[in-house]
């Protein structure tokens, strides 16, 4: 999968959102060498061997004004008052700190040498001319909003958001609005799916529900294939509701059904196929069954049609198990765990809960993952946490 | 502080904002017992003592639609097949898995015994009606959404974002749409600030800048103070300008200067006020010490006024330094930090830049606070990283 299209907004709206294109600074910053300490433009070599005791003796010729070009020049043995941010003068080298001074008429005591180039920023020292400063891909974060500002780039490409349909599927739901009836329950994944792709930056166009009905699913998936990057079907969680995503994707033309069944835990009922270069997963019914094939599946991809480079987004952090987590070799787990620190370092606090319960996933704050070669984590081993939203 | 008012939006732009009311779950979830996998329900002891080679016999008596209760009741020696998400019949007090069963015309084989309970979803074993499902203060994430969804709540209270104005004060200053000339920089911290602002989820009000002129100034700030739930005056970083900071804020009216000076770096030359009771800080020049002291001082109070409980946001990590960070006794130093993953845990790899250069917030990950009473820390020393956006 290829990024999608790029669109040009402000800086301030690219908050959060991957570049589309290499930023490549159009001048130098500074521009001009600046100080960086309140204090005295001077020659360094003028200060060299001063101290306490032994002051070197210079001849203030007046003061450097904030943003404009000093006029005056420094001779040797001359000194200009200068704030942090001025423009050095021609002659100096350096800044000597005012807490290491002491003016009295026009003659000013130095009482520690400065190195040349010591307190002041040189043309070009923060960012080059030429230089690319934030690579495409790059999530854009506040401080990165701050140097566009500084580079004098006030607008730039991001990557549009991509559109990702959400059908759920089942004769057992009703709307959130409503209130179920016996055997009846409320649609989750629509808002659980819903708010995950609005997380990752992605646009959810919520279709709604369907009955278990293949010609009602089919005529729903081919309108969202044609109005989406990227289509849902939030399944029923039943084996029959499962064969019947399978039986719609496999109607849907080339290439249509790619796989059914993955060997991961929640989740081994999905379906994925494609039409029309949309990629179309069937997710489980169970909603953090649903979450997971999202989080391991269906979000990598995202993540290439927002065009974000690898590692940009998300944090994995290592902690300590407090809990064996068991699994069989041939299949991926996945378990939703608490963080919290501890003397040695952060901790993992499996969360426990019976499969198809909703609260379990909103009491995790990450994910672990069980390799497909392991038969289990053991408590006090050290795992990668995908810290989640 | 206390929280702002709030506003009530629907769950799905809820997401990622704090919630300004305790959620309270109106009734069970689920309100009838639910199979959790596909199979067949049975009354628990008709399976008792059952195996691969005695198997239980059954008898089927139909099936249980999704999405209604069902008519059939669940006599001795019955089962009936049911399907995940199905409501349990009367008489039945569990499921026995499809994988350890074979039916042939209406008899049931079952290989093995299920307890009473088993893959089963008793009523309000998810959720209890009247449950506190999720606390004021809590910022939503993108499963809370599917929860509230699932209780039936399409609509929540949320704390209104507060207005943070921002104005920058500097004869140095131009806007980044403009060409700086000699001895002038563009005004970064206007958007290096605006964009930390609209992360944390307040909205920006950037006022823009203007000289340094105490009438100006101060104007602007009562412009600010009247619009707006707390003002950022980004100084001038000179110690004139900052002295023009410090007159304006006394000059508010009560109570006006409430302090000047803070023992942290880089940020030392803060200035604090109030004024009818909107905080107003005057915030060093510097794009890092802005940030820092912003993050240090001003974050904690905006995540007051959005009313977000303690710990609910950011992340922090603990890591092993790979350089040494010095420090004076008595003063708060702040490190901008890389992360990286190593064998024992997680590495925090310091970003030593010179001071006021804007390149250098945009390289670290983390900040790393070396607290007052510590002389610097030490290369191998295991902190806390507080992660940054």
């Amino acid at each position: 999968m290829r990024p999608g299209p790029a669109e040009t907004v402000p800086i301030l709206d690219a908050l959060g959102r991957p570049l589309a294109a290499d930023i490549v600074a159009a001048s130098d910053v500074p521009h001009f060498t600046r100080a960086v300490m309140d204090g005295y433009a001077v020659a360094a070599v003028d200060t060299f061997g001063s101290s306490e005791s032994q002051p070197a003796y210079l001849t203030v010729r007046g003061g450097v004004a904030m943003g404009a070009a000093p006029e005056e020049r420094v001779g040797p043995g001359d000194a200009l008052r200068i704030a942090t941010g001025g423009m050095l003068p021609r002659g100096a080298d350096a800044v000597v700190m005012w807490e290491h001074t002491r003016e009295s008429g026009d003659v000013l005591e130095v009482y520690r040498p400065v190195a040349p180039g010591e307190n002041i920023v040189t043309v070009g020292e923060d960012v080059r001319e030429g230089e690319t400063v934030l690579t495409s891909g790059r999530v854009l974060r506040p401080a990165d909003v701050g140097l566009l500002a500084g580079i004098g780039v006030t607008e730039i490409a991001v990557t549009r958001r991509p559109r990702v349909a959400i059908i759920s599927t089942g004769d057992e739901l009703v709307g959130p609005e409503e209130e179920p009836g016996p055997g009846q329950v409320r649609n989750v994944n629509q808002y659980s799916l819903g708010a995950w792709v609005r997380h990752l930056g992605c646009e959810p166009l919520l279709l709604g529900r369907v009955r278990d009905d293949a010609d009602q699913i089919l005529s729903l998936v081919r309108r969202a294939v044609a109005s989406a990057e990227l289509v849902l079907i939030s399944g029923g969680s039943s084996a029959g509701a499962r064969d019947l995503t399978r039986a719609v994707v496999e109607c849907l033309g080339e290439p249509g059904l790619l796989f059914h069944g993955v060997a991961v835990r929640p989740g081994k009922p999905t379906v994925v196929g494609a039409h029309r270069g949309v990629p179309v997963f069937g997710l489980p019914g169970h909603p953090i069954s649903a979450m997971v094939i999202f989080l391991v599946l269906v979000r990598p991809l995202l993540e290439r049609l927002l065009g974000i480079s690898p590692g940009e987004v998300g944090v994995k952090v290592l902690a300590r198990l407090t809990d064996n987590l068991p699994s069989q070799a041939g299949r991926e787990d996945y378990y939703q765990v608490a963080l919290r620190p501890a003397a040695g370092g952060m901790e993992a606090v499996p969360v426990f809960r019976k499969s198809g319960l909703v609260t379990a996933m909103v009491r995790g704050r990450g994910m672990v993952r069980v390799a497909p070669e392991r038969e289990g984590l053991e408590v006090g081993e050290l795992v990668e946490v995908d810290l989640l939203a």
